[in-house]
């Protein structure tokens, strides 16, 4: 067995999500079930992260054994091609050690989310961004965002659903920049809870658009409690865009 | 009658181009349906640029009379919710003189070429760039590039289906960036012949390769024949960004 780790892009319009379930489609089984066409001596698939129903990947990683020596580029050929015609690819495949955990090995996890501040509907971006009509004060939504750092309790921003042992997490980035029309958030942390980002995002954007002040989302964390939150913001605006290794 | 500019953006990808032709979906056609169906008392759309099918835009700018009156931003939502589902959006509209020409007033045209420099297949960007696998030399792309600039016979670079009177153009930029794995290209002039900006890319991408020599590129210019197009590129990366006015 060799294990080979794979950086791999997405559009999750298509899919209900990355893991693996019963009744629809998803990014972890459409990879797996194009490993299986290759060789059916494989472990499965590995993710460092597991993205929503219509969330997008730029690079996630992820990790499978495969019983049968493979050149790494050839592997990765013989994936993608195999992956057609989903929109999915493998960027890059390379040979790690055995005990390598695209999860249990990960030191960071980072996300990027996409708002497009306008009032015309989307044509070249429907299912990419998030739009909103209102305009927004970026610079008073990266203020804000700012009291999100360091360790907290996330309960608020967290889903119903999550798995996670504790609701208190880290964050050491959470940047609000702004791109012509574009409003672009970058989020990093060792991990996050269920719809964390999204979470976060949308009540940023209330401070944005003036419906809450800095004191509101400072209220909003402080009551730990899923009912303060502002507003959940929608997947399609959502890139998981890294993991990072020591190796 | 009034006379409105409007700004529009779309996905070329499902459509046989900007003209309204017999035969096939077009976003001419789309636009002035939807027109049709707030008012029968139109001129049709007049647009600065006719873009080939699978070429998008981020900013065509068309203009359309209309007998009856209109505010202009009511105009617009009124448009937009007759253009769904189609990747389309009038992103402005605003009033303009009776004697102002979306096409014969534009002083200017610009385009954007996108190229994914990569071996890995597309999946975020299916059909919005041209991925090309072998690694390109930008930096020689944009130096010879520049021999382009100013007024040349640009028959080499032109269909044979162009109507233009004249193969002289005057060409006035032509940039080559690098951002991460993308390569942009961005192209502007008075006005362009039909796939001039498609046949200077497929030739440039000679150029990136090494496949063409600075000198190679000249030769083709110089030779004033379709014959010595290198390579015309794909319709899916190139983006109509602006047309430029006084007013």
């Amino acid at each position: 067995m060799s294990r080979y780790a794979l950086t791999i892009e997405y559009h999750g319009g298509p899919y209900w999500g990355w893991q693996r379930q019963k009744g629809g489609p998803t990014i972890q089984s459409a990879i797996e079930d194009a490993i299986s066409s290759i060789t059916e001596k494989h472990s499965g698939v590995h993710g460092a992260g597991r993205t929503d129903a219509g969330v997008h990947a730029w690079a996630m990683v992820a990790h499978v054994d495969i019983g049968r020596p493979f050149d790494q580029l050839r592997l990765m050929a013989a994936i993608n091609a195999r992956l057609r015609p989903h929109p999915i690819a493998i960027k890059n495949c390379v040979v790690v050690a055995d005990d390598w955990h695209a999860r249990f090995s990960c030191l960071g996890r980072s996300y990027e989310y996409r708002i497009a501040n306008r009032k015309a509907p989307l044509a070249l971006e429907h299912g990419r961004v998030w739009r909103i009509g209102k305009p927004l004060d970026h610079e008073k939504m990266h203020d804000a965002a700012q009291l999100l750092i360091g360790v907290h309790d996330f309960t608020t921003f967290r889903s119903v659903h999550c798995q996670s042992a504790s609701p208190v997490k880290s964050l050491d980035r959470l940047d609000v920049v702004c791109d012509g029309e574009h409003i672009i958030i970058t989020a990093e942390a060792r991990s996050f809870l269920h719809h964390q980002v999204r979470s976060m995002v949308g009540c940023l954007s209330y401070v944005g658009s003036g419906k809450w002040s800095k004191a509101d989302l400072q209220a909003a964390l402080d009551a730990c409690d899923r009912k303060a939150l502002g507003k959940n913001a929608p997947p399609d605006g959502l890139y998981f865009t890294g993991a990072k290794y020591t190796v």
